[in-house]
């Protein structure tokens, strides 16, 4: 993504603001894909072409404009993603949330 | 996160449509942290702690439900990443969209 | 909400992007409150206080933004509003679209 | 809208996940329209067609959508809003919030 800004000079684009609706975007286009869709089918009909595709690259589209954000902030994603994890395994105990959803996870 | 998820049983909340529900919830609260921050200071004050914590955290939360999206659906994020920045870059050849953002990247 | 605004000196805030990286939070607080309900008990579970009053506010919240917005630019949402839905019942007509979601509404 | 719904037999779309999802496929189309805008000149730029024109029509599928889910919620979206608004100015007195915006308002 950075090298891919440099060569259009992109980066006066790219400030945290502009980058998250940006990603707000994307995240709509993938909402759209699934809106109308019963819940119990999604897995399957976004399982056959065209739409596993499309899915595959709305959320390409999410996670481009997320590392790219990262990088103006110059944050480690994969870092951070990973002991985020570890501090949610801590706060939800396995024994305590068992089949049962916080109310906010 | 699969293994996050089935320690607590959690599988059967993580239907598509949820899932990004619960991915448009952390997004909404990165947008928060930067809502009403002046543009061309974001970077900086988000530079800082505690911000700086909090929007690693919040980004973190977006990746994990998008991975997590990933893996219910089958889809290798990476590698359709990668192609879509391929495609992207045939798409918007750095001579013609030089310093000049598309309507839509 | 101009009043609101005005009074406390907030109108230096309200610019286009931030507005809609408010309304983003507020949609995202919206969405955390249905995320993981059965898609089939939503409407039932979120008739009952507290989750009543909760959808409620983020609903309110999620007006406000989009109403303040409108003011800022000048635009008369329930005019348009009105226009929008006379040309989406031409745009799908009710006999060519009955009982099938279009691809997109 | 539940004319416009009705008659076209779309009831039995919209449950309350599914009208999110639609709610956030619009405000991403909203943001979409912004995203590269220099912030200080958004206004300006917005207030000219065709952007002017179609910021109007994204804020109008946002309204709709979110009309739409009161209705299925029978949730009295003016009403709860007013209410809001003045729960609002009690938790930010004019006084002591002017011209700085609460960390999340």
């Amino acid at each position: 993504m950075r090298a891919f800004t440099d060569e259009r000079d992109w980066a006066k684009f790219h400030d945290p603001k502009s980058l998250i609706l940006a990603l707000v975007g994307e995240v709509g286009e993938l909402a759209e894909l699934f809106q109308w869709l019963p819940g119990d089918e999604a897995v399957q009909r976004a399982g056959v072409d065209p739409l596993r595709r499309r899915v595959g690259e709305e959320m390409a589209d999410v996670l481009a404009y997320l590392v790219r954000l990262a990088d103006v902030l110059d944050i480690d994603l994969a870092e951070v993603t990973k002991r985020k994890l570890e501090s949610s395994a801590v706060r939800f105990p396995a024994a305590d949330f068992h089949g049962e959803a916080p109310e906010k996870a």
